[in-house]
This record gives C-alpha cells, sequence and structure tokens, in this order.
C-alpha cells in the first residue's frame, strides 16, 4: 500500500514543498500555497474500508479519535504523529433538525449544522487544530524553531488561536487595530494568555506588521493565508455525509466573507467523491450581506471578475469583507456545484436568525444571513420543496448578545423586528398573570 | 427478564406516583418526590452487557443514542418512548485535560469535564432534556392536557427550559422580578419565544405565582423541585467513568449552590455501582463561594444543621443561595463519599478561573469555585498528590464576559487579579513590535 502523504504546492501546480516547512507562498510565483493529498494512496483503500474505520473511531475515547477533524486525519494531515496533535475535541458538532422551520418554508427538510457549539464558540476551531497542531509537531520534533504563532484579527480567528496555542503552551500573538476595539471583543484571546498589541494603525497596518514578523519564520503565521486551517475545516463535509449515513444532502448553504469556508466546504465533498464515499456533490449556495456582497455582485455578472467594494457595517461583523481572499476556489465551488449566491439585507438576516430562535435555535447573525438567504430562494422557487437542506451555522448565539438584545428591545436601526418576543409586566397576582398566559400560550402551541 | 421501570417515591418511602403523573410533593407528607428506579431489573443485565450497549450506542446517528443522556435512558426515564424525546444533543461534553495545571498543583492528574459547551451555555441542558422530554410524551400520548411549562429563575434554567420548549413546540412560562434583571441576562429565553414575566415581587415572590400557576396542573413546573431533571443530570458520572474506560477518578469537585447537582452526581456513582458498572465511587468534594457558603458552615460543624444564611452578591451568581433545597441530600453524598466541602473568597475564584484559562480553558466564575477549591485542598494535603481529579465545569465561559473583561482591566472590587493580561499599545513599527513580543514571548513559553 501506497503511504498517505500531504504536501504544500501553489495554485498553479509548479511547485511543491514539504507541510513540515514553513512556507506560506510558492517561492516560484508567490501565489498562495493549498495543500495537496496523494489521491491515489486514498483511494486504495475502499470506500467500505473507509466507512468502516470512520465509524469504529465513534467508539474510541483517544483524543485523536474523539475530534471530528482528527478522526479522518488521513485526508487532513496523514503524516502528523498522534502524539503531536493538539485538541480540544472540536468537530461532531450537533446537525440540528429544524423540522418546523422546513415545515414553514415548505421544504422536505432542514438541518442546521452547529459549528459554534464548540470550546471557543466558532468554526474556526476546526482549522485552527490543524495549524497549531501542525506548529506543535515542527517544535516538538524540532524541526524548526519557532517562538510563537501569530495573526491579524478582532474575531473568531485570534479566539481559536489563542485557546489552541494555550493548550499546546505555545505563545500566540494578537494584532489590532488601537481603539476601534473593546476589552470585550478580545477578552477570548486576553484570557488564553494570548500577547494582544494593540497598534496605531488600521486593519490592513497590521497585517502588515504581521507579515513583517513571521517573515524570518520563527512567529508562525495563523492568518487565512495560511492553508492548513482549511484542511480541518473541510471536515464539515464528511462529518455530515456520515453522520446522514453517508446520503449527500441537495443544498449546503454557507454565510461567505473571506470565502475560505465555502472553498473548504467544497473541498471536503470533492475528496469524500475522490475517495468514493458518495457519488454527487451537494449544491453550494453561499449567502452574503448586502452590505459586503462583492461575490453576489460578480455572481450576478457571470463571475467576469471579482470588483471589490467598501464594505458597509453589518450585523453579521466576520463577513464584513468587501475584498475576499478566496475569491477564485468559491467561483469554482459554484461552478462546480450548479451553485448558488444569494444577497441579503440586514433586516433580512436579523428576522431570519430570531425566526429561526423560535424552533429552539440561538443563531448567530451569519448564521442569519444564510437562513435567509434560504427564505429568498425558497420564494423564488431557486430551492426546489423536494431539497433536503443544511445550513452550516458558524458560530454560537452567546457571542452575539448585542444583536439579540438590540433586536427584540426594537432598537436595531432601520430594522423593523418581526419576531420580537417583549417582557410583560404585571403585578405578582394570579389573576393579571393567568390573563397574560392565557392568551400568550394559544399564540405560542406549535 | 424484568421490565426497567422507574416511578416518583417521597423521600420517606411511603408512597409512590407514576412518572406520568403531574405531581411534585407526596399526597401522604408533602414531602418531595424522588425518581426511583427498580434496581431488580437493571441489574439482570450483566455489567459487561450495559458497557457493551453504551459502547454500541456510541456508533449510532439516532438522535436518541448521540444524545450523553438518553444514550443512557435506561437509567433515566426507562419507558419513554424514543419518539416522545426531545434533545438537542446534550451530555457527551469535552473532558478537558488539564494536565500542565495538574502539574502546576502537583497533582497525578486534572480533567475538566466541560458541561457548558452545550447548546444553552449551561450544564443544565441535562437535566432540561429529560424534564420537556416526559412533558412531550404525557401530551403527544394525551395523558393529561399541558399548556405550557414554567419556571422562576433569571439564569440558566430558564435558557435551557425555553430552548427545550422551543424545540418541541411546547410553550414556555418564565417568572423573573421586575427591575432586577436586564434583557441581556433574559435573551436566551426571550429569543427563544418564552412568555417572560416580570413581577412587581421579589425572587421569593416569583417562586410563588409559580408554584401557583402550576397548581391546576395545566402548567407544568419547571423548577429544581421537580426531580425529573436530576435523572438528567446524574448522567454526568457514568459519562466520566464510560470515557475513562470504567475507571473511576479519585476526586470529583463541583461547585454547590442549591445542591441539586452535587446529589444528581453522587445518584450517579450509585447508580452505576448498583449495576456493577463500577466498583467504587469517588469522594466528592463541594466547592462554595464564601458569600453563599451555608453548606460548608454546617459541614464545618459536623453537619448538625443546615442554618440557612443572606447569601452576599458573588461572583459566581448562580450558586448565590442561602437555603440550599437539596441539602439532606448533598450531605448524604459527602458523608457516603468520605467527601469535603470547601469554600472560597471571590479573589479566590476569579484567580482560579483566569489561571486555568492560561491553558485554553474559558472558566466560568462557578467553575474558578470549584478550581479555587482544588487549590486550597492541594496545599492542605487534603487531596492526595497521587489522587485523580475531575473538575465539573458548569456553564461555558462566553456567559460571562463581563467577569473576564473586569478581572483583565483590574476593574473587580476588592480583587487582586493575579493573572491580568494587559493589552499592549504600540506604534505601528516593526522595531517597536519586536521589542515587545521578544519580552512576553520569553514569559510565556511552556
Amino acid at each position: 500500500m501506497k503511504p498517505f502523504h500531504a504536501y504544500f504546492q501553489n495554485i498553479n501546480g509548479t511547485d511543491t514543498y514539504p507541510l513540515d516547512e514553513v512556507i506560506y507562498r510558492s517561492k516560484v510565483d508567490n501565489s498562495l500555497l493549498e495543500v495537496h493529498h496523494d489521491r491515489e494512496a486514498l483511494a486504495e483503500r475502499s470506500p467500505e474500508e473507509w466507512k468502516k474505520l470512520f465509524a469504529e473511531r465513534r467508539m474510541s475515547f483517544k483524543p485523536e479519535d474523539m475530534s471530528g477533524i482528527w478522526s479522518k486525519r488521513e485526508m487532513v494531515l496523514p503524516e502528523m504523529p498522534v502524539e503531536d496533535i493538539v485538541t480540544m475535541r472540536e468537530g461532531w458538532s450537533p446537525l440540528f433538525d429544524a423540522a418546523p422551520l422546513a415545515k414553514e418554508l415548505g421544504i422536505k427538510s432542514l438541518k442546521v449544522k452547529l459549528c459554534g457549539n464548540s470550546h471557543t464558540g466558532s468554526f474556526k476551531d476546526l482549522g485552527m487544530t490543524v495549524l497549531v497542531s501542525q506548529v506543535n509537531h515542527i517544535i516538538k520534533k524540532q524541526i524548526h524553531e519557532i517562538d510563537a504563532v501569530a495573526c491579524a484579527s478582532t474575531g473568531d480567528t485570534s479566539a481559536a488561536l489563542s485557546a489552541y496555542c494555550a493548550k499546546a503552551g505555545i505563545p500566540s500573538i494578537v494584532f489590532l487595530p488601537a481603539g476601534k476595539t473593546s476589552t470585550a471583543q478580545l477578552i477570548q484571546p486576553i484570557s488564553n494568555g494570548s500577547i494582544v498589541l494593540a497598534l496605531d494603525t488600521d486593519f490592513d497596518g497590521c497585517m502588515k506588521i504581521v507579515q513583517e514578523v513571521t517573515k524570518d519564520n520563527r512567529i508562525y503565521l495563523a492568518n487565512s493565508m495560511n492553508s492548513l486551517r482549511v484542511e480541518g475545516q473541510k471536515t464539515i463535509s464528511p462529518e455530515i455525509c456520515q453522520e446522514l449515513g453517508w446520503k449527500v444532502p441537495d443544498v449546503v448553504i454557507i454565510p461567505g466573507g473571506n470565502l475560505g469556508n465555502v472553498s473548504a466546504l467544497a473541498k471536503g465533498f470533492e475528496d469524500c467523491k475522490a475517495m468514493g464515499l458518495i457519488n454527487k456533490i451537494p449544491r453550494i449556495v453561499v449567502a452574503q450581506a448586502e452590505h459586503a456582497n462583492p461575490f453576489y455582485q460578480a455572481y450576478e455578472r457571470g463571475f467576469d471578475k471579482l470588483v471589490p467594494v467598501q464594505a458597509k457595517k453589518t450585523l453579521a461583523s466576520a463577513i464584513q469583507i468587501g475584498n475576499p481572499v478566496s475569491y477564485p476556489k468559491a467561483v469554482r465551488a459554484i461552478q462546480n456545484t450548479n451553485g448558488i449566491v444569494v444577497s441579503v439585507t440586514e433586516e433580512e438576516l436579523a428576522n431570519a436568525a430570531h425566526r429561526a430562535d423560535r424552533i429552539g435555535l440561538y443563531a448567530c447573525p451569519h448564521t442569519g444571513v444564510a437562513l435567509g438567504g434560504l427564505e429568498k430562494l425558497v420564494a423564488a422557487g431557486k430551492i426546489d420543496k423536494e431539497e433536503a437542506v443544511i445550513v452550516i451555522s458558524t458560530a454560537h448565539g452567546l457571542k452575539f448578545t448585542e444583536f439579540k438584545v438590540g433586536y427584540h428591545e426594537q432598537k436595531l436601526e432601520g430594522i423593523q423586528s418581526k419576531f420580537a418576543n417583549p417582557i410583560f409586566k404585571a403585578p405578582a397576582e394570579i389573576g393579571a398573570v393567568m390573563d397574560i398566559l392565557k392568551k400568550e400560550m394559544a399564540n405560542r402551541r406549535r
């Protein structure tokens, strides 16, 4: 049997590098690198053998088997020694059956993959376990000297980076623009002991600094030009298929900003198909916030080219991106899967999120973008009533208390809160209380 | 084989009731009811058969098997039809290996059971799936008419109740004292569509109203006098043992307020022992906040009796309870297991929580109480250096942003933040940035 093997390769396929090298761009054409797998080696095992192996690992209590990512390790980083893996049981997040919402919308089925039910509360854990494990491996096996891992981020990426580095005992560094973020926004990396630097510059200036400090390779770069994270994120796809008994959903909807998650999702399904685990790839739908929708605009123009936009403020703050890094890969994902790109307003995303909460979800605004996109496409007849739909929920609603409070207090600017749920005030008297309850209970029975 | 069977029984064992009855107290002596199981029926299956069954269910993708609670359903509510179960994949929360902290403290091993990595962010999901499933069963099988489920709560209980009811389509009701809580504190039940009533009274007044509205049994009572929730919470114990290969930890530390979780933990281990799954029961340690420590005070007096106290404000808000409902059962748990009760100050709990964050945790203040208790008991030689310790973490740190921000900004009153992590301000110049990094990276390498 051929040994499993993966390596970095540039987009044009002209040069390759070992994963143990500290490198992010091609030495030939400076393009970003991708992780490639020896698919022949993976294909030597039959689909039935893979399915059996993945099923058996669900029974195991070894850390590497309990992780949704590392339980698929031959598809992720096949040469990673298990003792170097840094895991916090990421993956295997719940696939929430949103049957009542499917019924309301008139579609066959709707399930929501709750990637935010995780250690740091967002899907970023999926990629970060891979990146930090690789760094840990390089340090532990003394392949290179690495002093720390750094990123420029004010959100979920920095939270995931700091937590995984803290677990591994590797220093982490977070750069952010001074004066534009609160302690509350940075409180996860601060708590997990990151070196947090507020720089007198904007976000682009922070990106420049992070690239400078990582130049001599003693500080490792964790931003999304690092393609290792995609290998973790892509396991969402086999995980969904495995849970569905290796059946493939018809449509998967994901919120899109930088579009790295879109390319990861597509890669996951493609890998599964190459290994014979599934026989088709679902239609991939990317939902964008209207305030930051360059991908949607390009889609509407037949993907002529990406025209970067100045992203406007959106409630879906993590996808407020005007010039998405992973545009070419996301185009390929849409084109190869007969996919769709949809754009939703602030009001649509807010109402969609809180409509879903009524059936037990606790949706973040990005999940609201995906759910709002679903509503629009069903209404427009672009998603068929007979289709089984999966929505990818990217973060835990607990990270967005302000969004939810603002919505229910009807204080979100320019937004009519259709599903606002007011607090009733009443005297502590049974009669007055029962009057309110009788009316409201009848309204809410499903 | 005897069929598995469970029923309500009062503390004195004089009267029993079917679980399908809407009843919380004995009709004979008005004492609270407990769920009893036919242990003979459970013992007819051998320990090996149980272990095999529980192992196999880990491979299954049926909702009732993926839930940590319902995968032990014969121990929980054995007669519940699976189609009536209301689950959001609660349980099987990560057992975080806190080896670096164990090393610092000088104990053999330390693992933290992260019960807050869950749908609503706290361990209350474990009990609520059982209570709401039972209500759903009564409604679906038309055993009684139930219009809604109600609780008086301003915290995790109301969040869990509302989410599970929303999932099931059953109206839920939350009572709280007017003017004492913010929309933010109640935002989970508001989002999940609960009928939220702010009453012109204090918390005791809300408890009176909830008992009044639930009197005619059309509105079901979800507060902790309802013993169904214990059946879910107790599965923490078999879950820990199963993950450890049915080995029993030496010590389990849990934060205690109303003490229902303590009695549940003990019941879980006792049930396992009765079924032959384990051969000993760990020492149970209850950690209380000094500002609300009537259980500790009684322990220090040799458990002569409970003297209720006026609980003072504590950062560990969910255990700010002066008159714990489950005192007698918790006494039994401590006495039967050679257990300990420990009390920690506000400063101790805050520092313990943030010390743990440095190794990748994100500890809520209650988890801080448990971790602070551990530090104290190790220092006092009451926990042996050779003991394997489990700490129960009750909620996700994401619910306690204010606590963490206040700690790191050194603004928690009367508290010296030993592990505060300041944000460094710097110009966007590589030299200045590297000066800070070099110093800080060296400090943080583990």
